[in-house]
């Protein structure tokens, strides 16, 4: 694949560049797994400008990952809520933060856990085919050109 | 988590985008999971000058996710492989691949399907936590702050 191809979109790896690799949009999405909703809250725990987080938040929108929704009148403010391809992304979320733990490391402890809803234990993710239950790595699958 | 944590790097989220943030770097790890090792070859699949390819490359060995080890002495020419880490990004590359086909649209075919080694048949990815099988999704799992 050539460069003018990306540029075309067919690559999904292109496209979710527009996600991953922007380090403020991927900080957006993990503080909405972790439950924040409102302006001031993203604000207040990223400590990014109010500029740059109305662009990216538009930006999430526009790619069809949050949507706002009215919670009070006078004035008008907003919720910031994940969609259902938002949520979706969180697996994919999940997958990057365990990789980036067990492989690019630091001396620092991580900043936050992923636990069961059902029971609170500590999850260990492990990516599988959904047909056969086989863990998807390097040596079990292969990547074909179309 | 404030800004200043992450130049300290105790996220694991800002430290995966030294791979995912990065448009080319992203690419050539997606070539090498295609089989792809000698730099012309990397250079020709992705239409990347010689400057950006053999900073990138770089960039991949000092983060531990790439080696070279020479293949002929006269003049002297390098393979490029993956290491045991950049293996282990295979999985995450899956997840990000299959997210976006799944919930970014575009009206092109994707030009890579990913199969099963064993018998070719094509791979559905999902997550599951590896103690007991669950698929972590949204709905299943929580974030909790450390």
């Amino acid at each position: 694949m050539k460069w003018s191809d990306l540029d075309h979109d067919s690559c999904p790896v292109a496209r979710a560049m527009s996600v991953v690799g922007d380090r403020w949009t991927l900080l957006i999405l993990r503080e909405a797994f972790l439950g924040t909703r409102r302006f001031d809250g993203f604000q207040d725990r990223l400590g990014i400008t109010r500029h740059l987080l109305a662009e990216r938040l538009k930006k999430l929108e526009a790619l069809g990952l949050m949507h706002r929704t009215p919670y009070q009148e006078r004035p008008l403010r907003h919720d910031y809520r994940l969609t259902p391809a938002g949520r979706a992304f969180g697996p994919v979320m999940l997958m990057l933060v365990d990789w980036a733990t067990e492989n690019l490391p630091s001396d620092l402890p991580p900043p936050v856990r992923v636990v069961s809803q059902a029971d609170g234990h500590e999850v260990d993710p492990v990516v599988v085919d959904r047909a056969t239950g086989t863990p998807l790595t390097y040596e079990t699958m292969r990547l074909r050109r179309t």
